[in-house]
């Protein structure tokens, strides 16, 4: 590549990128990782994509909680259906981070008996048409445009790069390929359980209620990289407390490694915020996880101005 | 490639096989797929190494419920236990395909409580260097060459290519490069839960008791296939009647697709047999699934004379 890493300003950030990149893969040098070890696992929500005011997935299930209330307007009763009814947010958010587990069944539970296919098509219709509440555009246009050059820059390098969102893996999957350029089978995150019922037609995967366990979130990221990898991480990207068994897994391989964590200070171009990465960011600063800026380190954001 | 699937007697099987690879990679032809829909999924136990007179992971189990009987005679007392320290196939034997699920948890608890990394030194020692007792070879060497040489041929048209073996994910893994030229990521199978526990070293992986519901047969297998790739195979190959909904799932893909049902019928260089089999037998009659014979398909067997 002529000028990888071009959305990027030239900092220190950036060059600590390019250095292990070149490490890594000189062959002759004491860093060489073979290419099948050269996996790479990106954090989706405010790694990859925007996740204010509120998870996309979340207003996604909003939508859908409205949409059951208007149908049948004695769950409105419920809290869960009047706040989404109502577009209170607040009440969502009072909800996580100390019952994020709740608050995703809640939201995935909304899709519970459909099958898999009823559900990719509308949150592909969802995530396509939209619209996110600050920047009138589509939910998934809301894509850091640096870190998606960062995951071409390491494809070209021969690096295998997955997602691990604590999200839904299904959700995600719907538009990896057409906005990261991610296949659909290197997406990991949270589940439900499916089921195959044998119809006239063959057999038909149906979405069940409730969530596997564990959520990809903290502790249940390193246990679905080995479900669905099997191999440790050389590279890992986060930004939130659910990011560190992750961030600290990939530098327990035997290999060189290499942690980014980005930090939201963009309160002009994106959000300014710390809550919830705490934690994580003072882990950074002691076992020198590389922390990205997204406002000295982004030359651009997202893929509109 | 010269000379595809040169380990294969030129049979109808074999020219069903050209054919439809030959179809579905032609840009101008009307079943045309697109590189990143051509999945193909495999079967394990029978279909691309020996499940005969047990299976390998069985043989597994019992060397180790021996040798914890050998540090605790107490265990003796329960049938397993005294069934494995006696070499008794037939107790096992009688415990499926009736209660699979029971067979598997007894054999997969065995390893229960150990790190995952433990478990894979175990798995990968037992596969290099215990001898399978007809053929006196290694078990990792017990695989079939016209599998594998399929395997390369599809590759070689841009397939990717998954195994999805009822048997323990993580035991195929360790050997899954070494024997089938197949990353550790793209093999699927049943699982125990893992935790990650977070040491002074960083996060480290356990196995827990149990196994993860559904184990991958019968309906988990479209199951664990969504979980691991989220597209329907084009492309399945299985043996017995727990591989039914994984080649009726791969037929009712939009495109054409290809189902392969091995068949056991060679006593002299391998086993014949039927039984688990009758019900997939005779939907591939029904389904115009393509049956391939090692007798009369497989030029060579095993990579040893």
């Amino acid at each position: 590549m002529i000028n990888p890493l071009s959305l990027w300003n030239k900092t220190p950030t950036r060059q600590a990128i390019l250095d292990f990149v070149v490490a890594v893969t000189d062959e002759s040098g004491p860093s060489y990782v073979p290419p099948a070890e050269r996996i790479a696992t990106f954090d989706n929500d405010g790694t990859l994509w925007c996740e204010k005011p509120a998870y996309i997935q979340l207003f996604f299930g909003l939508q859908r909680l409205k949409e059951q209330a208007a149908t049948n307007p004695a769950l409105l009763a419920q809290p869960a259906y009047k706040a989404a009814a109502a577009g209170d947010l607040a009440y969502f958010d009072s909800l996580y981070p100390g019952n994020l587990t709740e608050l995703m069944k809640l939201i995935f539970d909304t899709h519970a008996g459909m099958t898999q296919a009823e559900f990719e098509a509308q949150a592909l219709a969802f995530l396509s048409e939209a619209n996110h509440p600050r920047y009138g555009r589509p939910f998934k246009q809301l894509t850091y445009q640096p870190m998606i050059e960062l995951i071409r820059y390491l494809e070209a390098n021969e690096f295998k790069v997955f997602i691990a969102t604590a999200g839904g893996m299904s959700f995600v999957r719907t538009v990896s390929e057409e906005i990261y350029g991610i296949p659909r089978e290197q997406v990991i995150g949270s589940n439900v359980a499916y089921e195959t019922r044998l119809t006239d037609a063959g057999p038909v995967l149906f979405r069940k209620p409730g969530l596997v366990d564990p959520i990809s979130d903290g502790p249940g990221k390193p246990v679905n990289i080995e479900l669905h990898i099997g191999r440790k991480p050389i590279l890992a990207g986060g930004n939130a407390d659910g990011d560190i068994h992750m961030l600290w897994y990939s530098q327990t391989s035997p290999y060189r490694s290499l942690q980014l964590l980005l930090r939201h200070d963009d309160s002009e171009r994106e959000y300014a915020y710390d809550t919830g990465a705490e934690k994580v960011q003072q882990l950074a600063a002691v076992r020198n996880w590389q922390v990205i800026s997204m406002q000295g380190d982004f030359l651009q954001v997202f893929p509109f101005k």
